[in-house]
């Protein structure tokens, strides 16, 4: 995706130059040190690349990509409170480096800091920008709760499933792109056309996910394989291995760790969970291209590769 | 403060009536839960009167006057986690009736609905209120940030202090009432003097929050009496009376609670702190009433009114 080398620059740029105040230190160092652990920033280019792409004036792309990107940065910061999760990106996350509360505002800060970017757009395109992301704050919200509602959940449905990552993950990528379409002026259509394109290829991108867990690298994914095995977190590769019959107190009867994950990558694959995953993936993923149809070829293909990107990443 | 029951009731009746889904549960029963347990509604008051005296145009008061008081909620709900709180208001915190997790997330999505009810003023009056109330959030993190810094540190000063509850109290209520100015379409000049009434009064209903936290009646107050003096917090009454040399050695050394809260009532008297404390609060109630001569005597009355009610008030 060398393409979009220009997008991330931007948007790494910006988060270096970000104006912070220096205190409270409390407040401000964790804001500092998150944005420095790095992400792959896919969101705010997917707003750059659309702003870019239609011919959005001036820097309102800019802001609504910031906005996006900072709102996603808060979203992580408190997801891993929730989550209980010590690292992020190879590094300690926020509240296990200072504390849970020093998190929570940290983070509360944070989420003031995109709705002040989304602010600096014009003032024409406020009203409909504030709604999407409104709406979409809302869901993310909605998403991460039935997360982890169905952590203490002994069933889960894949359609339960799919509906979550999609209000946790995929409506933020859909926000991203209708961002871009809106500060562009494009029609409702378009704009509607580019929201599920993000949608689609969001679901793809959270099942890919999945995967890598407990099929990619350790080395490239940045961290330990398995997680969400070990956490009996409920995903699609676990929900569709129950369905399917696999021994799953086999699973849990496992003393060693790795153990547990190599035989849940043996029986996931042997009872065609992992098949189904990787078709259920590239059928968002088509739905995703799909939502593309009503744009000239030419103007199709940066989404495309950036869709491919998505699925076929190692990490 | 008769004269100021139909914008409570208004209020009231708006958070009765709002419009939260049904579920998730655990992310929006919270929400209903804490709207019921009342609450003076000070701040939402003091947009609606403000829009109401100057004439203010169609619902932009309203929608105004609801994001400050569910901007404050979400403070609260977050407030309450850090301050490790069990009790609001005479009930169960949220995160002590639920958790810490639900409590984060019901907070954050209560914080988007603050926004959400903003986006709803025209759009003409959009960027100016989104820009002070940004601008207000991130004073609001910064107070209760430097508020959990003083609990670790020895010494803080009276002016260290007076900035805290500026940031984390009073900037609140100097919105409140300049969100009702700018939706009036006050000039910058009125606008401002009623953001300076609100700061100066926020003050002074701080200190006197801290005064009735000591020698208030529980019954009225609705809080046990005296958790400051037991949790050792910072506040100008502890900050002054340990400059006035008052022997807080001897408090911490009370072994039964009720000994420790009335040895502090004694000496935090006769070492001069608490009319220290009261002369204080007058200080800033006058800055505040005085802040108000920009405007004709008919047009004060009611902040005056209000002004007096909340350094009179016994709970």
């Amino acid at each position: 995706m060398t393409s979009l080398t220009h997008y991330i620059n931007q948007i790494e740029a910006e988060l270096i130059a970000y104006p912070l105040p220096m205190g409270p230190e409390n407040l401000y160092d964790p804001l500092r040190y998150f944005f420095g652990l790095g992400g792959k920033r896919l969101r705010p280019v997917l707003t750059l690349m659309t702003a870019e792409n239609f011919g959005a004036q001036g820097l309102n792309g800019l802001h609504a990509a910031m906005a996006v990107e900072l709102f996603h940065n808060f979203s992580l910061i408190h997801d891993d409170i929730m989550d209980e999760a010590p690292v992020r990106r190879g590094k300690a996350t926020v509240h296990s480096k200072w504390d849970t509360h020093i998190a929570i505002l940290s983070g509360d800060v944070l989420f003031v800091k995109a709705y002040e970017s989304l602010a600096k757009c014009e003032q024409k395109y406020l009203p409909v920008l504030l709604q999407l992301f409104n709406k979409t704050a809302t869901e993310v919200c909605e998403g991460q709760q039935l997360d982890m509602d169905f952590e203490s959940r002994e069933h889960v449905t894949e359609v339960e499933y799919i509906e979550m990552i999609r209000l946790k993950t995929s409506v933020l990528l859909g926000c991203a792109l209708q961002f871009g379409a809106i500060v562009a002026e494009l029609d409702e259509k378009m704009q509607q056309s580019l929201y599920d394109f993000g949608q689609y290829i969001g679901i793809a991108f959270q099942i890919k996910d999945d995967l890598l867990d407990l099929y990619g690298e350790s080395a490239q994914v940045g961290k330990q394989i398995g997680g969400d095995v070990l956490s009996d977190k409920k995903t699609l590769l676990s929900i569709k291995a129950k369905e399917f019959g696999c021994d799953m107190a086999e699973l849990s009867r496992q003393s060693d760790d790795k153990l547990r994950i190599n035989r849940s990558k043996e029986l996931f694959e042997t009872c065609g969970a992992k098949l189904y995953v990787e078709e259920c993936m590239s059928r968002y993923y088509k739905r995703a291209i799909e939502a593309l149809d009503v744009f000239p070829i030419n103007q199709r293909k940066q989404y495309e590769d950036f869709a491919s990107f998505l699925v076929e990443r190692v990490s």
